[in-house]
Order: C-alpha cells, then sequence, then structure tokens
C-alpha cells in the first residue's frame, strides 16, 4: 500500500489465455520499481481437476537474480488475507469487538485471522450453506484464534450484530441484506461481484458511505462489468490505498458503514513471495 | 507443427509487462487443446544482471497438475533449435552438405546441432565478430558435431558457399548481402527483424522464393513492425506449419532460396518442457 500511494507498485490487471473449453491460465504479474525492487507473478490455472497449484516466482530487477519461486495455493490466501486485513485496519472503527463471517473456505480463514490481528475481536459467527463446513470452520479457527467462533445456521444472524461482515463465498446471488446490518459495520467482500454474478446486492454499495477496493485497474478490467458499473455507486468506488495513506478520511460518523470489494492487486504475491523466501533463506532478499 | 496444423495448438503473442526503466517480464503462453492437452508457459526478464533465469511451467488441462517447473535457459535455446532445425528439414534440399554460421552464441549453437540432425553435414564455416569466441565455437561444435567447424574472418567467407546459412547475431543491420548467396540456398534467421532493426535486409527477403515463419501471431504483435511490414514481401509470409503439413510447397527448381524467419512458437517451450519432465521421471507425462 506504501508504494501503491508512492506511485512505484506495478500492478496491471490480470493476464488471462484460454485454453479451450478446458479452462484458463490467470496471471497477476507485478512488482515495484525504485530502490530494491522486484517484479514477478502469481500464476493460477482453471482446469477441472482435482489439485490445483499455483506457482508465484519473484526476481530483483536490481541484478536480475530469481530469487526464488513459490508453489501451491497458501500465499495467495495469505496475500489476499493481509489485504483484506489492512482494509480492516483503516476502514472499521477501532471499537469493533464482532465478527459475522459467510463462507468456510480458505478466503474465509485468512480474512478472519488477519481481522483478529489488527482488532481486539471477541466473538465469531459463521454461516456457511453446509453444517458439516461451518462447524469445522469454527472448531479451527477456535483453536487459532483463541475466541468463541459460533456456527449458526442462516447468513442472518451471522450478520446482524456484527460489528465486521467477512463476506468469502462463491455465491452468484446476494446472500444477505443491508437491512440486516448493523449501522457502522465494515463489510469484505471476496467472492463474485460482477453486474451478472454478486455475493452481495446493490442495497449493500447503496447503503455505504465509503467503497473502496484494492485494484481499480482489476475492478476496470473485469472480462463481466464489476457489479457497480452503471450504478450511481460506480463513481464512488476509491483505492485502499489513498485510505490507507490518510489521503481520504474514512468516518465522519460512528454509524457510517463501510465496504470494501477484494479484488486482488497485483504485485502483492510477489512482495509476499519475496518476503517468504527472505525469511526462510531459500532467497536472497533485495534491500528493500 | 503437428497441433498446429491440427488447430490445437494455443499460441498467442508474447505477453510484456513493462517495470519502469528496469526492464520487462516476458511471458510465452500456450499449449495444445484436446486431448492430453496440456498448458503453459516460458518467462524471462530483461533485466540488467549478471545471470538471467527463465522459467518453464506445464500443467496438464486434463488434471489440472502442475507436471513441473524447469529453470533455466538451457531448455529455451533446445526449443529454438528445434524449431529452426525443423524449418531446415522441411525447407532446405535433402541435398545440402554445407552451413554457414553467423554468430556465435548459444541460439547458433542449437541451431547449428538441429541442422546437423536433419541433414548429412560435411563442412560448417562461422563468423563472428570476436576471434575468441568464433575459434570457441569452431573447436566446440567440431567435437560435438564430427565435421569440420571451420572460423573465417569474414561473414561473406562464412555463407558464399553454404547451402544453409545460420544468422543468429544480435547485430541491428544487415550483416550479409543477398549478392553472396548461392542460389537454392536456405537461410534461418534468428536475430533481430523489426522495420529498423533487422540482422538481414530487404535484398534477402526479396530473393527468397519462399519466406516462412512459425508464428504469424508473433510476427504480427512484434512492438516494433516486423521488418517486411510495408514491403511487397510482406504478404509472401506463410506458416511453417503448412510447410510441414504438406499443404504448401517448397521448391519447384533447384535454385530457388528460401527463408525462415524465427519469431518464437508459443506453445513449443511448454511442449518440450513436457516431454523433458516425463523422461527425466520429474514429472508425469500426459498421455499425448
Amino acid at each position: 500500500m506504501a508504494a501503491r500511494s508512492a506511485g512505484v507498485l506495478i500492478s496491471p490487471p490480470r493476464h488471462n489465455v484460454v485454453f479451450g473449453g478446458k479452462g484458463d491460465l490467470v496471471f497477476t504479474i507485478g512488482g515495484t520499481i525504485g530502490e530494491g525492487s522486484i517484479a514477478g507473478f502469481r500464476v493460477y490455472e482453471t482446469f477441472n481437476g482435482p489439485r490445483h497449484e499455483q506457482v508465484v516466482a519473484v526476481w530483483s530487477t536490481e541484478t536480475a537474480e530469481l530469487q526464488g519461486l513459490v508453489v501451491g495455493s497458501r500465499l495467495g490466501n495469505i496475500r489476499t488475507g493481509a489485504i483484506g486485513g489492512i482494509a480492516i485496519r483503516h476502514m472499521s472503527s477501532p471499537s469493533v469487538r464482532t465478527v459475522g463471517v459467510i463462507g468456510s473456505g480458505q478466503q474465509a480463514r485468512t480474512q478472519l485471522e488477519a481481522a483478529a490481528l489488527v482488532r481486539r475481536l471477541d466473538h465469531v459467527r459463521v454461516y456457511s450453506r453446509h453444517e458439516q463446513n461451518r462447524c469445522t470452520f469454527s472448531a479451527e479457527m477456535e483453536q487459532r484464534l483463541g475466541i468463541p467462533v459460533e456456527p449458526v445456521d442462516s447468513p442472518r444472524r451471522a450478520v446482524s450484530e456484527a460489528d465486521i461482515v467477512i463476506c468469502a463465498t462463491t455465491s452468484r446471488t446476494p446472500v444477505m441484506e443491508a437491512a440486516w446490518l448493523k449501522p457502522g459495520v465494515h463489510i469484505n467482500t471476496l467472492g463474485p461481484k460482477t453486474v451478472d454474478e454478486h455475493e452481495l446486492g446493490f442495497d449493500i454499495a447503496a447503503a455505504a458511505h465509503l467503497i473502496a477496493t484494492d485494484s481499480l485497474e482489476q475492478t476496470d478490467a473485469y472480462k463481466a462489468p464489476f457489479f457497480l458499473r452503471g450504478s450511481p455507486d460506480a463513481v464512488r468506488l476509491v483505492d485502499l490505498a489513498a485510505i490507507v495513506s490518510g489521503r481520504l478520511p474514512v468516518r465522519q460518523a460512528h454509524d457510517q458503514t463501510t465496504l470494501f470489494c477484494s479484488a486482488g492487486l497485483a504485485g502483492t504475491e510477489v512482495l509476499v513471495a519475496s518476503k517468504l523466501l527472505a525469511a526462510s533463506g531459500g532467497g536472497k532478499a533485495p534491500a528493500a
């Protein structure tokens, strides 16, 4: 976010190559320019199979050295979680205590974990369509975070008392209504958000006083238009980096609602991979 | 080439991302569709540094499995050499015996090696600006191929008696003239070939009866236009795969000259990597 604010983050929209009806290879390419700069990419595929591996590669642009490769899907989840945590840190009220989660996948886990790192949480409720999944999520996250994580049997029960809502589903239709939410709530949406398929409805966007995303390049480049395209709320979409750097204010009143639309900022996987490689001793970190 | 002829090769032009003044990441993404199909990419960088590593990755599109990764620059050279060898096999006269090489780098080596695999060569002459380089090339290739490889002190001496010419330089201006060449010669050009920077001049193209490339997608997508753009010879550029599949004839008379412009066919690195990974036991090869 600092690099982006300083204008030294390279973060073009994703690059897709279609392999007939088999699926796509999807590249997020990015990095930084300037002192100690790095370049690289993450690539994932959408082929049909039981297992999916992503690859992240990092080069130093100073020495042309390949710092290393990271294989697996964990890094992508950590990075998306980290960005969600930054959104929560800079957009939610410091006094938030309860989180409502809809969805029980890896994205829901890393978002919640990041929330717990930036806010003093005391209660979490989770809803997911399958009881088994929400119970597994609950048990696992309770142990990991050391606070109660309660599985609930409706999305409304998950979010109605929450100060923060994490929506991380694959749903193509809205999973909650603005009317269910507390005033002053902050929402992170991770799932589908195109005009025709979106896990949150236009009512949520309309109710939000501030709507931000990590990558305006990406929301502008969605194959199907971003869900706010054509709505009066589209022009209100702002860059998270501008909030983080203090150039945009967040809340003028405690009952104002905020919405963060996670799009996937290019270059961030590369930065995370660079730090991981340096920390693991598996690669040499550039100076920055 | 068979996959391309059958319309099942995915081979879009390269994808570049610019990192300020530091250089680019350049992706060649491709593969096959249909039975036993694979997908992947090669990526290289143009940053300033003493060492450069490329990465090639291969997935099965049938199972979504990451078959493996190949790091280093050798694979790219092997693949470019292999395509050059296919051009020589299908475009040069079967009776060719002598090769003239201009350039002494890795591309020159793999092109010559491939030529020796598809034709019964008895003599090679090599020119390169630095005497040391052409002597090293000569000694190394003589040992590898078991035929005389003679370093010569002018490009004209290298090519004037050659049945095959391999031009693999980084020169931005023509390194030979059409008038120096024997009738019936076949030429592979590996180096720069844009309108403003080209290792072969327009006279060579004008003299050629047949001009082919491995990737029309790539020559169409060069940042600076392909060197024949705007010339009357541009429309004569044909696809090597059409020659290989027998759909286009090569020589009607023994004195007709042929020119192959190596552009870098996407998907070929991925196919070579897939075979290498399968042969090394380091990956599981798809059925094809």
